[in-house]
């Protein structure tokens, strides 16, 4: 395993992993283009035992990294699902070997558009290739491949990580034992794909965007940026959220201003979700994550047919969504959970009632850990892996 | 009747009729602002009967403005409401005299931050007072009084047209026969408060705006505007009606192009939406009329009790929502309605079914039509207003 560090965007050493596929190994992406170097970054928590067969991957939702359950490194806060890792905890460390890689296009380490594109020796920006999800995932087959890992136990991912874990399924049966996708949809719809384009727009419309070539001018297209972030956080909460959270309380004072303050704590939110956004994102990776979003299509790449997808799957999946989630609703769900039964698929299924929307995969949601424990326990017993400590 | 004609943005005059108020009788601002002069453009259709008591006011959306049924004199598009508006209509031009006047703080000819403050013989831009929903009531207010119409026969709006038919009916009951509010609230919701703020702060992050001087400057902020006008948009539209309208299918292309150009017919409708807006719309108008909707909260306006707001009313409501309405969902309206029964008002309401989102009140929705259809029979009988022309 390499352990040369990524940097940060103050060339700070990121912590972690790296995986470096060289010239003689290129990504055959979707695009036709063969993409080298790539660097793949990840985090392992717990440890792989001797037959190789407790290893999970988790894969992460668009803004999120590798940094799964520690603290990470630029903004200082705890992992996205410290809750979920740790010993004793539903991901295991003493039972289970946790996988994450961040995705490639990202920005935290892995092959994204900030890196040098050798033929130039200049960032790639807007000259790195479009990605999609398989992209995504074919960086990840390396990475296990590179750990000796034949067959994951499981795995698991919310939202785009979702996508991911129902692309490695589809893509790779044999190597998946168990598939949870969470709060996600095997396409983006209409309404996802007008989000993503909003946040890209405002993005393009930010000057110091340069047509991508911000890097080379020393600026970043933070008010687009932020727009964007700004834009998208409202589609991961719900409405009941909000107003639960905020309804129409002012922020710090007791009348309304007559003018264009942050007067709502709503406003106040908002601003801050954009503002500490851009100190850790890259904006022309905010675009290739949402486009690979976008073309993600699994019913599209089986001749229409999403029970094509699965055809003959041994896979045992679980299938999560949230009552209150309107960006991936349990529609979207429901189409997963339908096609893996025309094929006779061994599959779960659970809306979890929850009024947090979206996000509330990342959130402390007993339903909804209770469903994943459980699941784990029984695919775990179905793999022969040794039963939770207490309970040996 | 005063016939100055406005003028658009290119100095073309723009259609319709327009009251001015003088320094002699100011508007009083609820932020404690008296502005004058004050300028209110309207257009009218059918003719004031001998008793006056066959007006209707038409508030219009955010938006829209007083082009309701002729032709736009920007867009050249034909009026908003043009379907249900004419002889033998709905809002039958030969039997009512209708009313639309562009709201205060607008940019179609009544007085907004476009206009010239006459303290500096500048434009107001953000010197303009900031107005509230009461604001543009009062405007209206003043118009009725100089048409000599005591008491309307109904007031009827959609959205933020709703909103200001909630508010004549609460401050001016004994002004008001009927009142239709339609897919509106008696508040904006948190998340209400979170996509205006986007929409602003789209706005506020091009560098043409600046600072709201833009008409000094010879620009206008047409990408920041185009932005919040996208992000809107969408909330204009039902998941549903844009999964039909547009699905995932391409634009003009076989297959996907693995770039960030318009590859899905959403994004080149979105898109659209966004450039063409900003050739009829003002952009500081954008942030005062989305803040007005901010601010209005007729409970918060009554001691926290929205039935305070319509005690003893004897206003013939007729309250209606569309199932698919994400924006002003159902339970907004039946907030309204639980009021105005707790004070024995005189309600219906109608939950029409539909797909299409909140820009159903704008569309042909023929539930809708024959609600709105039969109230205004039923309350013109009530209030002694001949039969129509059929069936006399």
């Amino acid at each position: 395993m390499n352990d040369i560090h990524s940097q940060d965007d103050q060339g700070a050493p990121l912590p972690g992993h790296r995986l470096v596929l060289g010239r003689d190994k290129p990504l055959h992406l979707d695009c036709g283009i063969d993409l080298a170097p790539v660097t793949i970054a990840y985090s392992t928590y717990g440890r792989l035992n001797a037959e190789k067969s407790n290893a999970i991957l988790i894969c992460h939702a668009f803004t999120a990294d590798q940094y799964v359950a520690e603290t990470h490194p630029v903004t200082g806060k705890p992992g996205w699902w410290e809750e979920l890792v740790g010993p004793g905890r539903i991901l295991d460390t003493d039972r289970y070997f946790l996988i994450c890689s961040n995705v490639l296009g990202g920005c935290m380490g892995s092959t994204g558009p900030q890196d040098i594109n050798p033929a130039t020796d200049q960032p790639w920006c807007l000259n790195f290739p479009v990605i999609t999800i398989a992209d995504m995932v074919r960086a990840q087959v390396r990475l296990i491949d590179h750990l000796g890992i034949g067959k994951l136990f499981c795995v698991i991912g919310g939202s785009m990580g979702g996508m991911q874990a129902l692309e490695w399924a589809s893509r790779h049966p044999e190597r998946v034992f168990s598939a949870v996708p969470i709060a996600t949809a095997a396409r983006h719809s209409s309404q996802n794909i007008a989000f993503a384009e909003v946040g890209r727009q405002a993005i393009l419309a930010d000057p110091d965007f340069r047509d991508g070539d911000y890097p080379m001018h020393g600026v970043q297209p933070k008010r687009g940026l932020a727009v964007a972030r700004m834009a998208a956080h409202i589609t991961y909460l719900s409405e009941t959220a909000l107003q639960r959270k905020f309804g129409r309380n002012l922020q710090g004072r007791d009348t309304i201003t007559y003018g264009f303050g942050a007067d709502f704590q709503v406003e106040s939110y908002l601003r801050h979700q954009g503002s500490s956004f851009v100190d850790r994102f890259d904006a022309n990776s905010y675009l290739y994550i949402t486009r690979a979003m976008d073309y993600f299509d699994l019913a599209g790449d089986h001749g229409g047919s999403l029970a094509n997808a699965f055809r003959g799957t041994k896979v045992r999946f679980c299938v999560i969504s949230f009552t209150s989630d309107w960006l991936f609703p349990t529609y979207e769900s429901r189409a997963i959970v339908h096609a893996l039964n025309a094929v006779a698929a061994n599959v779960s299924f659970v809306e979890v009632e929850s009024d947090k929307g979206h996000d509330a995969f990342l959130l402390d949601e007993p339903e909804f850990h209770a469903t994943l424990s459980g699941f784990l326990e029984g695919a775990a017993e179905h793999r022969g892996l040794p039963r939770k400590k207490e309970t040996a």
